[in-house]
C-alpha cells in the first residue's frame, strides 16, 4: 500500500491485515482450489461463523454471498416482492433501491425527503409487501435509529423489513431482530477491495421466496432457495469469489478478537473528535440537521471550499471523501470505519484545526 | 503459491504474472481509489483495449465487466430473450445456460444429445431467438468446431448466437463475427481468481436489447443498456471488482505480449503430448470419440482408475481435475491454459508414462 490513508467511503482503506491474509490465502492456493473442496467448504463455514459472531446475527439469519450490494437489491426484489415494496428515500442510495424496485416492473412506491432530512411520515401503503430503509446512508451521512426501526417493526409486523446495512456495521449495531433481510458490500467499513457482497435473510424471507415462486421466477443461480439449498451445506451455487470470502472471514475473525464493543466505543470516540472538528472549523457544517441521524461511520459536513480543504488533506497523505452526486462539490464526506485508528483520526482533527 | 501445480480446468493455477501485478495493485492503491476517478477509468479502458486486442473482438463488440460466467447466462436470457432460446447441451455447462433460461420462465428448447457426443441436427426452432453454443464443455472436454459455428450462422442470420468461451480463449481462436455476444469467466484461461466475469456483446445485441426494454424487464444496474451507458465511458454502472479488472488488464497486456499466435501454438502442442500420453497409458481413454471435437484446452480422459491417478499425481504437486458431476470417479480433467508452460505439461506426460 502506499502512505496514504483513505477516509473515503468507500472503496475505501483496507483493513490494516488484509495483506497478511492475502499472502497466507496465496500461500494456501485458495484462489486456486475446488470450490466443491472440503477446504473451501471449511473457509465458507468459517466466514459464516465469524460473521454471525461479530454481527451478532440471530439464530435463523443466515448470511449468503453475492457481489455487491447492487445486487443484494436485484434479489430482495426478484425473491420477496411480488407487485410492490415501499423504499424511505432521503440520499442516493436509498433511491437507488427504489430505483431497482422499478427496473424490475414493481409498482413501488416511497417516503421522498430531502437528501438527509428526517422522515416524519412513516405511514404505509398498505399493499406493499416489503419495506426498505437505510441503515447508513452514505451519499449524505443519515443514519436512521433503532429507535424508528424498532417502531417501523411494530407497526409493521406483516411486511418484510429489508435494512441496508452498508457502511453502518460493525462500527456501531442494530439489533437484527426488527428486519428480516440485509445486505452490505465488503469495500466499506469491512476494509475490503469491492467485489463480494452478503445477504443475510430469515426464515421469513425463505417462506415468502418459497411461496412466490409458485407463480413468478426468482432469478437462477441465486434465487433464494438455492443460495440457501448450498448455503445449508457451506457452499455456494456458483465459483465464487473465493478468495475474498476467505478475506472476510478472516477480517471478521480479526474483529471479533479486537470486539465488538470496542469497535463500537472507539467508532463513538472518534466520531466525537471528527463532529467537534467540524463544529470548530470556520467553513464546514454539518449537512445533517437532526443530531440524533448524523452517521457515526460517515461523517458529512458542507462548505463552499469543500474542494479546496480536500485538496489539502491529499497534500498530506489524507484522502477525504468529495460529496457524492449532485453534493459533489459542497460536501466533505470523511469515513469513519474499523481500520481508521484513533490517532489517523486525530490526525484528520489536529489539521482541520489548522 | 504453494509448489503445487494446478492442472484443474477452473478454479485453476494462476497466471504467472499474477502476484506481481496484484503487488503493483496494491501499491497504487487500486482498491481503495474512487470508481468513479480518471485513475480507474483508465484502468478499464486499458483493461478493455487489452482484451480487444488479445480476442480480436471485431469493431463494435464490446466487453462489459460481471462477476461470473453464471451471471452472463442470467444477463443474455434477461435481455436479449423474450420467449424462447435455443440451446445445444452435451455437458454440464451447456445444460446450465438452459437451465437458466428456465427458471427465467423462458419456453426454451435444447437439442440434447449424450454427454461429450457430436450435434448430428443443426435443426433450430423457428420462434428461437437466441442460440446458445459452448466452445469448450469444460465438463467433457467437448470443442465446438468453427466450420460448425461458421454454418450455424449462415442458416441462422436472424437469430442471435451466444457462445460460452469460458476456458477455451485465449489457448484456441474463435471467430467472433460468427456471434453476437460471448462471455467468459476469468478464473480459467485467464488465471485469476473467481470472482469477475467478462460479457462480449455486439451491436445487434444492443438493438434487441431496446427493442425488448419496451415490454419487459431487462434487470437493473446490469442491464446492456446501462451496461453500454457506463462502458462507453470506461466505467461501470456499479463499484465493480476494480482489483480484478486491473489484474486481467495487465494478465491480458502479458498475453498480448507473448502473442495470440505462439499461446495458440504453445496450446497445440501441449495438447498434442497429453492426446499422445493418454493414447499410450494402460488405463486411460479420451472421453471425446471424436477426434475433431476433442477441446485442446480441457483434455478428458475416462479411467476406473481416475482416483488412484490423481491422487498419484497429487503426491508429487501435481494437481489434475477430476471428472466434472456424475462423471467425478471415472473422469480425469487436464487443463492446458496459458499459464502452463511446455514444461510443466511436459512433466504430466512423463509421469503418465511411468
Amino acid at each position: 500500500m502506499s502512505n496514504k490513508i483513505y477516509f473515503t467511503p468507500g472503496p475505501a482503506q483496507l483493513f490494516y491485515t488484509f495483506e497478511e491474509h492475502l499472502k497466507r490465502a496465496l500461500f494456501e492456493d485458495i484462489p486456486s482450489i475446488s470450490h466443491r473442496s472440503k477446504q473451501f467448504n471449511a473457509v465458507v463455514q468459517q466466514t459464516t461463523e465469524a460473521l454471525i459472531e461479530l454481527l451478532n446475527l440471530p439464530a435463523g439469519y443466515q448470511p449468503y454471498y453475492i457481489n455487491s450490494a447492487n445486487e443484494a437489491w436485484d434479489r430482495i426484489i426478484q425473491n420477496l416482492v411480488k407487485d410492490s415494496s415501499h423504499h424511505f428515500v432521503n440520499g442516493a442510495f436509498s433511491k437507488k433501491f427504489f430505483d431497482f424496485a422499478l427496473a424490475h416492473n414493481r409498482s413501488s412506491s416511497q417516503t421522498l425527503v430531502q437528501d438527509g432530512e428526517v422522515f416524519e411520515n412513516w405511514q404505509i401503503p398498505v399493499d406493499a409487501e416489503l419495506i426498505g430503509i437505510t441503515k447508513n446512508e452514505t451519499s449524505v451521512g443519515f443514519t436512521i435509529t433503532e429507535k424508528e426501526i424498532s417502531e417501523l417493526r411494530v407497526a409493521n409486523k406483516e411486511k418484510l423489513i429489508a435494512l441496508d446495512i452498508v457502511s453502518a456495521l460493525p462500527g456501531i449495531e442494530t439489533d437484527f431482530k426488527n428486519v428480516d433481510t440485509a445486505y452490505f458490500s465488503v469495500q466499506k467499513a469491512f476494509g475490503m477491495p469491492a467485489g463480494l457482497g452478503v445477504w443475510i435473510a430469515n426464515e421469513r424471507c425463505h417462506e415468502v421466496a418459497l411461496k412466490l415462486s409458485q407463480n413468478q421466477s426468482l432469478g437462477s443461480y441465486r434465487a433464494l432457495p438455492n443460495l440457501k439449498k448450498f448455503g445449508d451445506k457451506y457452499q455456494t451455487p456458483e465459483t465464487p469469489n473465493m478468495l475474498y470470502i476467505y478475506l472476510l472471514g478472516k477480517i471478521a475473525e480479526d474483529m471479533v478478537k479486537v470486539g465488538q464493543k470496542k469497535i463500537k466505543n472507539d467508532t463513538i470516540y472518534k466520531s466525537t473528535i471528527l463532529n467537534q472538528a467540524i463544529e470548530d472549523h470556520p467553513n464546514l457544517t454539518h449537512f445533517v440537521k437532526s443530531k440524533d441521524h448524523r452517521s457515526k461511520t460517515t461523517l458529512v459536513a458542507t462548505s463552499d471550499k469543500a474542494e479546496e480543504i480536500i485538496k489539502q488533506f491529499a497534500q498530506k497523505g489524507l484522502i477525504l471523501g468529495s460529496g457524492y452526486g449532485k453534493h459533489a462539490k459542497n460536501h466533505i464526506r470523511i469515513a469513519n470505519f474499523p481500520t481508521h485508528s484513533k490517532e489517523s483520526i486525530e490526525m484528520v482533527c489536529d489539521l482541520m484545526e489548522k
